[in-house]
């Protein structure tokens, strides 16, 4: 590994904590949405974490300390979702600046919506830890079970695959920038998609029982995670249509995170089962919107190239 | 509950998460050091998460990116070791700074430590996380596994039990103090405790297997621990004597976190066995400190009260 510059995308920081540190660090570790654990005396459970933080991921001028504690749950519940997986429990670390003495105090504030999230998923927190810090960071693990099933990996789309997304996006960032223009009232459902936005947990276990190929959950951005599965299985797509949701743009449908609708695949003559079983489970169906090719570097969305857009950190 | 001033302690917040959030909490939430829970298809699961924070509990003048890593990992590893739990594997989160352009990454350098921390526990790392943020913030998530048998826990302190602690106290904090005094070298035992401490797992194994009522590591101080401890089992102690190691005083030894020694009871006729089962695992003995007694305000050392002393944020 050549020395890095300065500045690297989160997913070339990944990459090189992946293959300095492979000796020491599990294979699997940090390349699907959440990694599969095999428990001594039998079964396995799905495991993922993930941070929230103030300033970076979220604005507290835009949204309440409630809302940050149910984003920081339902974005790590939806790693879950990805893989298929229905939660079995999360811990809870907090991190609050040392002048935010609010009344009720900050922490409490988070950890209500942390509560709201948790009883709106069926997801009981089982552990937690508080610190001081400069700013606020809610970091959550998420516990996982897919029913002795294997996960649904980001790595298993093949050719010939259909694609499918399970909603129209976009919403959230819509949402995000209502609230930035103070055009978002409280019930508002585009702000609510970004304040409170729901992990597609149900959508994911139908898709793990209908034997769907492979998964990822949009929380960067449509195309950048669906580029990401692309990667992850060594083949390219074709997309025909992109499914923009009421009072987004294209440009929010492709580049907007947080969405937490799952992207997947599946066989072409397992489409309509597939369907059957969405319904039958009461969810609305998933819209498709191109197939899986052979050739890795062909990324198109109609005639054009994909540009690799979405949300990542820049970091040191 | 009513409004709580600002500048809680850090045992205030979660106790006020803990009563405020019963419903959405689960029961024995933050109240172990770490929690069990019952994975679907059989086998349970011992989680807990452990945050660390660059100046707060941790100064990167005075130890290198991978002592943070490793220090992280050994932390939360420590709450593994006080409920008698092997480790199964571990999730990071790291929040680094976006100033910190450092070559090599300053997240390289902090997952090295985690990696070394983790071949010398034989604990996988499964999963991870990164994110820019104001300051580093290094959160890991452990999973642990009792072979089928409970947890030691914090609450099953007897009258009459004798309390003991897997070894001297204070070196940590004596490393702390030498390092601050630029008076520690590099190998300096010392200052090796503070920047590369070793969580006590082998010792945890053999006292669950022992049958020892309660355990707590010592991650705040063995005073701030050992009254978290009787707390917890709603007794009181009476201790005779402060193992302190070499080099510590008796200060540091009573209110220094981070030696990640074990505090334990064990009825006293089962101390002798004890004491065997040690010793046939190559691990020095314990050393008995004192005694637990039925009148929960009785917490004495020799004729005086022991001061609650020991490492606490104070939050807003």
């Amino acid at each position: 590994v050549g020395s890095p510059k300065p500045g690297h995308t989160e997913d070339e920081i990944v990459e090189l904590i992946r293959r300095t540190l492979g000796g020491g660090i599990g294979e699997s570790a940090l390349r699907d949405d959440a990694a599969s654990v095999a428990v001594p005396g039998g079964g396995s459970i799905v495991v993922s974490i993930d941070s929230v933080v103030e300033g970076v991921h979220v604005d507290l001028a835009l949204c309440r300390p409630s809302d940050v504690g149910w984003k920081a749950l339902m974005g790590a519940l939806s790693d879950l979702a990805a893989m298929g997986a229905r939660p079995v429990g999360a811990l809870v670390a907090l991190c609050v600046p040392e002048s935010a003495q609010s009344d009720p105090p900050l922490a409490l504030g988070v950890m209500a919506g942390v509560a709201e999230a948790a009883a709106a998923s069926g997801c009981p927190i089982v552990g937690g830890d508080v610190s001081r810090a400069a700013q606020l960071v809610v970091t959550v693990t998420v516990l996982g079970s897919t029913d002795g099933e294997a996960p649904v990996p980001r790595s298993g789309a093949r050719p010939g695959d259909v694609v499918l997304v399970t909603g129209p996006c976009g919403r959230s960032a819509a949402g995000l920038r209502q609230l930035r223009a103070g055009m978002a009232g409280d019930g508002d459902s585009l702000s609510l998609a970004y304040r409170r936005p729901v992990a597609r947990l149900e959508a994911g276990v139908v898709v793990r029982q209908a034997g769907g190929h492979a998964m990822i959950d949009v929380s960067d951005g449509l195309s950048l995670d669906l580029h990401r599965l692309a990667d992850a299985s060594g083949v390219g797509f074709r997309l025909t249509d992109i499914p923009v949701a009421d009072g987004a743009t294209l440009e929010e449908a492709l580049g907007g995170g947080e969405d937490y609708e799952l992207v997947l695949t599946t066989g072409a003559a397992d489409v309509d089962r597939l369907m059957e079983q969405f319904s039958a489970a009461a969810l609305p169906p998933p819209i498709p919107i191109g197939v899986i090719t052979a050739q890795a570097d062909q990324r198109l969305l109609g005639p054009d190239d994909l540009v690799r857009r979405g949300w990542q950190h820049r970091l040191g």
